[in-house]
């Protein structure tokens, strides 16, 4: 990166350090919640027996039946060096060597938001929700279904912004196919950076892509730092089974050199990627974490990384994937367990569902996922909110309707209150056999924070309700999302390091002949 | 009842012995799966301390606050002389004494159905799915929402039969409007009987009601039969806080008397009828039951009854009950938890939600339900299919919609196999890096059962699906329910046991003036 650029951050510290005192003047932040801290048990779905023939089994498909790193003669030195059995591209490894590389990875990381105030703690009995990531498409009431945009994915971080339940900005939130392939990844940074104050992932597409990413978070937070510091998250995926292509490979060298964060996430639709059962795909899934992981602790030991697990089920009639399956919530649960075995943050779950619109079948598909992922330990959940029809479209009704909706899963993870107060036992006695709470002294000093409440749903009495049009979710979403941009306000920025971070992104782009590849 | 009307049953045993026969001879028999049977553990969200906390508030509750028995002196002498202080209606409990009458209630029981086949078993690790219960309003896509008639009721039934995951055709799946109060409950009861041969609940609007359901049941199945036999669960409403109607108790008596299974529930929207945390409500619902199961033990020891909850939340904006949220699943799971150390079945859950249309805010929130029941240990699920507005409405659409979510819970609930067949480790070596696994021979053999499919909802392609008309939900719910309901044949009957039954309604109604109260 230009020295010039990095003019504007330099000498002032974190950047979002100004912003949050501005904010706090201006009294134009908007709310969002903290990241949640479980104070509920997880769900153990397998029983310690189970677990253990799939992590037996896992070490002999590493030693028998090994993965593939493919086009990368690097890669393979490492893996050599560190023990493994090197066969062509093949890497065999000897059974614990994966589990030992993996212990130097840390259990819990912090990743830092340019508003400090938001950031997050990834890991332990945390959970940070993040929106979709990857449709090409875009959904609206108004507009209907059609290939994404640079100013459709503007909207998102916008409605990411707003969204008081979402914790981080995300990534691809959609691609805008307006812009040149290899062009892309800066405008999607650019926007992450200027329209939210929330934490962001990078690129992985190129190896390039994910220096670029690195580069323009120098500009944003300060060259040192990003050298001391985790300032992004990125998606790994592993190219099941068992393969680990250069692309990704290249990218998560990039960011495990730089101390940055990184998904090592199978993306497996049973029966295709994965054998077609629950043991099987939990058994290849933890192969190829295992390994994925290892191999970012021999880039750099430490270097923060999540357990992945994108698992989904098949319709065997048609070959579609699908969502909110009890399968895909059994893989879900059990990866969960193996995470926390390994001492890793885990990312699973989402807002995941196969319908083309954002009808009941959404819904059922999402919340089958949402409470999955909530009681299944995740940490990090990709996806939480604008999923749609299997990840090809990204829906602005469905992106608030999730949103919504995970308001509740901070409720429900905050546990039962135990205390003098909570057990209202004073309630009891001042109402007694046949009375009514709504007036008593309790209920007043305790309702406005007793019930969670949708800020979205409607809870009218039939004849408003009917009067007012007789609207569907999705028509109230709709609604609800254009207030919500009308309201938005970009967080404060620091006009230098605005400046910085355009003026990087337009050297960068004149630098490259536009490429749709 | 008349003698002549137990001729047709009578000297040939159960009447649905022969009916199985018959249906299997002729191929008309609809395909139902077995109750589940959960082989997986429950959700166990409270402390073991926060529970014992919870119990010995509830003896509190009962020995300082003591419960209503309201309009019903044999119910105070009944107390009385089991030990309680009366004074006036209120009945205290000393510390222990409900405790110790519950202990006769069974851990679990049979309800038979007129086929065997059909029976289910209500307790342990069991659960039994059963459809909406009360609302006077019906909806569908043609004709919208609207007062629901007998037709409409029938309409239900025959969906419930035709149902592959409901186990239970329930009670008054919606009320007949059209048909006079005190002569509804034979109508609803005639249509259980003859265009269903899934067990169903008994009438509890009157003492004289829950008598005309026993007398209906010794028709169909042969008095004998019924003496020795549990062949209905009714559904007995706690009047929450604390009391204890003359009606729900007077039926309560009668069918504790016949050993006929009753779900003691009380009926709570938090807030307004408990207080306003979920820790009291836990406490006050543990209190009503304790009362309400160990009355029916003063009647009859050893009869067979449900630890019920039917809690939800309000919005405390309109003072609307609320549905699907986290604070009604805290509930459920303590309230299970609250029933496994009584060692009573337990009844919650359902496909509850406040939507006034079966969309994405419906289908939300009874998400959340389902999976918070299934996970929450429940063992009876009334309202698993059907339920919408709040209960006000039993929607055609939903019904069917909900009903294929439950073979998700059946699927969930069977757990993981972890056999070597399941392991696949064949497979992952078969197909090893980088192939696929839809043609290898593991997948080949088990593809059919190994994922759960939805026989309603969209898997198609995007084109296939806008090519058919771009189906929400609801209308392709719509086009099931009118399949299922062309599809259907009412299960086989002797014709003699269809006679008597129909003899019987029609000497009860002639004996009666028709009335609206």
């Amino acid at each position: 990166m230009g020295e010039a650029e990095l003019q504007g951050a330099r000498g002032r510290g974190r950047a979002g350090g100004g912003a949050a005192r501005r904010a706090a003047r201006t009294g134009l932040s908007v709310e969002t919640a903290r990241f949640i801290e479980r104070n509920i048990p997880d769900f153990e779905l397998l029983t310690l027996e189970a677990l253990e023939i799939i992590e037996t089994n896992a070490e002999r498909v590493l030693e028998e039946i090994g993965v593939s790193f493919v086009d990368n003669p690097a890669a393979l030195d490492r893996w050599r060096a560190a023990g493994a059995d090197v066969q062509g591209e093949r890497v065999r490894l000897p059974r614990g060597l994966a589990r030992h590389l993996c212990a130097t990875a840390p259990a819990r990381f912090t990743q830092h938001a340019r508003n400090p105030e938001r950031n997050v703690e990834i890991g332990g009995r945390n959970l940070v929700l993040a929106p979709v990531y990857g449709p090409p498409f875009v959904r609206d009431l108004d507009g209907g279904r059609r290939y994404a945009t640079i100013e459709d994915f503007r909207r998102f971080v916008r409605l990411g912004q707003m969204s008081k339940w979402l914790h981080h900005s995300g990534g691809t939130v959609c691609e805008p196919t307006d812009v040149a392939v290899n062009k892309r990844h800066l405008d999607m940074l650019l926007a992450h950076m200027t329209l939210s104050d929330k934490p962001f992932m990078g690129s992985v597409t190129e190896p390039s892509r994910a220096r670029d990413s690195v580069e323009m978070c120098e500009v944003l937070f300060g060259r040192d730092f990003v050298a001391e510091n985790t300032v992004m998250t990125s998606l790994i995926n592993i190219n099941s089974p068992l393969t680990f292509d250069a692309t990704m490979m290249g990218a998560l060298e990039v960011y495990a050199a730089a101390n940055q964060a990184c998904i090592v996430s199978p993306f497996i639709v049973g029966g295709a990627m994965a054998p077609v059962s629950v043991a099987g795909t939990l058994t290849q899934v933890l192969a190829e974490v295992l390994a994925g992981v290892a191999y970012s602790q021999l880039i750099r030991p430490g270097a923060p990384v999540i357990f992945g697990a994108f698992v989904t089920s098949i319709d065997m009639n048609s070959g579609a994937p699908t969502f909110g399956t009890p399968e895909a919530s059994q893989i879900l649960f059990g990866a969960g367990q193996l995470a926390r075995r390994m001492g890793l943050p885990f990312r699973s779950g989402g807002g995941l569902c196969g319908s083309k619109l954002p009808d009941a079948q959404a819904a059922y598909e999402t919340a089958n996922t949402l409470n999955a992922a909530l009681l299944g330990g995740v940490n990090f959940m990709l996806h939480a909110c604008g999923w749609l029809e299997g990840g090809l479209v990204a829906s602005i009704e469905k992106f608030v309707m999730d949103a919504d909706q995970l308001g509740a899963l901070h409720k429900m993870a905050a546990g039962v209150a135990m205390d003098q107060e909570a057990q209202a036992m004073d309630a009891l006695a001042e109402v007694g056999p046949g009375g009514h709470f709504l007036g008593c002294a309790h209920t007043q000093a305790n309702f406005q924070r007793a019930f969670w409440r949708s800020e979205l749903l409607d809870y009218k009495p039939f004849e408003t309700w009917d009067e007012e049009g007789a609207r569907d979710t999705a028509t109230l979403a709709s609604e609800w999302a254009k207030r919500l941009l009308a309201q938005y306000q970009p967080p404060p920025l620091d006009e230098g390091v605005r400046e910085a971070l355009e003026a990087h992104v337009a050297r960068r782009k004149a630098e490259m002949p536009d490429a749709f590849v």
